[in-house]
């Protein structure tokens, strides 16, 4: 699956091109892997837009880049044998030949696979360390999570129960919702489609919020910003209402909050935290293990050819967790 | 001069009522000043807003609130004589009867009695713990900072300057600009009026903005945001292209570089830091001393009534370095 034009507004069919070519041949020091499960996440439509940014963006005519799980087929890498998975971004293609580089092997038998790209992959460092690092997050704080259903919200708002927060998910529509507070143990659940996301987050969090771990921007974060705590820090992970925008983004009008209630908003990339993936990994595995956290994912089988509508998904909200393309 | 209705967008004459009173008689504890040196600053315009903030807003009818420093003429406080100068918020007006909470005596032998508003009263402290302790500056960074030639923003630029950093000032108009350069010791000017301010960002801090202190709002910092560098602060102190708004206040549009960039946008109050004025204002007075600060002032002449005509030059530019009403 190919870029083949820097999507306007949202994403277009037209702006990819799929085609069948021959599977590579690894050469010395490189191994072949299928992929198993393609990783789909809000983060890559800015990856299509031809501006500075963390990443170079993907190149017109590229191999669209993903994170993905793939099963080595052919190897003649000396850490990577026939047989073994292996995580990294090995973007949209049925098989990828790799030099390793970034590539990690994984234990099947030690959880299942599409977690690897979930919560013990980027969307779990993405929670952990924006909460933990980013949002310094104290035990008995208030935290408000948007996108709260989605692959780092769900992650987000669960780490935070562990750490002995109150916790507010805010989420489009009841089903959504309900998730949220029934099954992953969130205290309060705000469903922003039929809700004025100001007047419930009085409600829900009457103290003010400590920790506001934001995922759309928009009017949301416009929302939360008016319901700080006094040094409340507000962690932008990233901002899904804006991405697919023709005109600029939607800056928050409501920053001024910032002065008044001695607040911080900051930013991150999880790349930076690279070097303590394996600790946090281990602490989150170990947290699924003991039942404090829930896995949530959002499987659909199909093949390559269907990453473009799959992807689409996110922008709609039909996800709930983590969207994961298996391919069958 | 009292509040007269709240002010809608600019701040209007007949949003003040003027009139003369008998003078107050200070009672057990009190003492009688008469107002030196009224303080004007943008952060009064807040005041009038009748919204939640870093501090109550000035009642309907009541006094307009105000920095100022007086000359005790009649005193039953045991701490303050009569010919003490004092400095506190004593509120637009000739006379004010105070029991002393906030006051602070000060030296007029030690520094001019307009000082104690200026570089070592609230601009001066703002742009102190702003910079160093919310800007976390640190040797050899590039600062930016608007409204630079302001009270706060001269202040920020010279101390920048003295922690050995390059400074660069955005102001309007080629006067204010040579100021900062050719008077003040900043490295670079931009002026907005005439120059595309990314562009000259650019140019003048080329390898991006470590802390860029922001008085202003408005495209300005969106401009600022662009140019950021890794790990930047932006100090959020004021908004003053805002504060006039009818409508919401714009929205920094570029706030997603804060994400691209690991940087955090923090906003303050200055009051957080009393406790530490006094180490401040020292240190700031030895740095006048030896001649590495330069005090710039705005003084107008005049009385009371000439108030609301002065205060209004702050959101027309027409001032350069700290703004205050001498009365006469």
């Amino acid at each position: 699956m190919r870029l083949a034009r820097r999507p306007v507004g949202e994403v277009r069919p037209e702006d990819w091109e799929y085609g069948e070519e021959p599977v590579g041949v690894p050469g010395d020091g490189e191994f072949l892997g299928r992929t198993r499960y393609l990783s789909l996440d809000p983060a890559m439509r800015g990856w299509l837009d031809d501006r500075p940014s963390y990443l170079p963006p993907v190149g017109l005519g590229d191999v669209m880049r993903a994170g993905s799980v793939v099963e080595v087929v052919a190897s003649n890498h000396p850490k990577f044998q026939v047989g073994d998975h292996v995580v990294g971004t090995f973007g949209v293609q049925d098989y990828a030949v790799s030099n390793g580089k970034g590539a990690l092997k994984v234990d099947p038998a030690l959880a299942p696979l599409s977690t690897y790209v979930g919560a013990l992959g980027m969307p779990g460092m993405t929670a952990y360390f924006g909460l933990l690092e980013v949002g310094a997050l104290k035990e008995g704080e208030t935290v408000v999570v948007s996108g709260a259903a989605g692959a780092v919200g769900t992650m987000v708002g669960q780490i935070a129960k562990v750490k002995g927060c109150r916790v507010v998910g805010i989420a489009g529509g009841p089903r959504k919702c309900a998730l949220l507070t029934e099954e992953l143990g969130f205290d309060a659940a705000i469903d922003y489609r039929s809700e004025d996301v100001r007047k419930a987050l009085r409600t829900h969090a009457p103290d003010g919020i400590d920790v506001y771990f934001d995922n759309v921007g928009g009017p949301i974060l416009d929302a939360a910003l008016t319901r700080l705590a006094m040094h409340a820090r507000v962690v932008v992970c990233g901002a899904i209402s804006q991405y697919n925008n023709e005109d600029a983004v939607q800056g928050p009008s409501n920053y001024l909050s910032l002065l008044v209630r001695r607040a911080r908003m900051e930013g991150f990339v999880v790349f930076d935290y690279a070097r303590r993936y394996a600790q946090a990994a281990a602490e989150i595995a170990g947290w699924i293990g003991e039942g404090r956290i829930k896995v949530k994912e959002h499987v659909v089988e199909g093949t390559v050819a269907d990453f473009p509508e799959t992807f689409g998904m996110l922008f709609r909200g039909e996800n709930t967790g983590k969207l994961v393309l298996r391919l069958v």
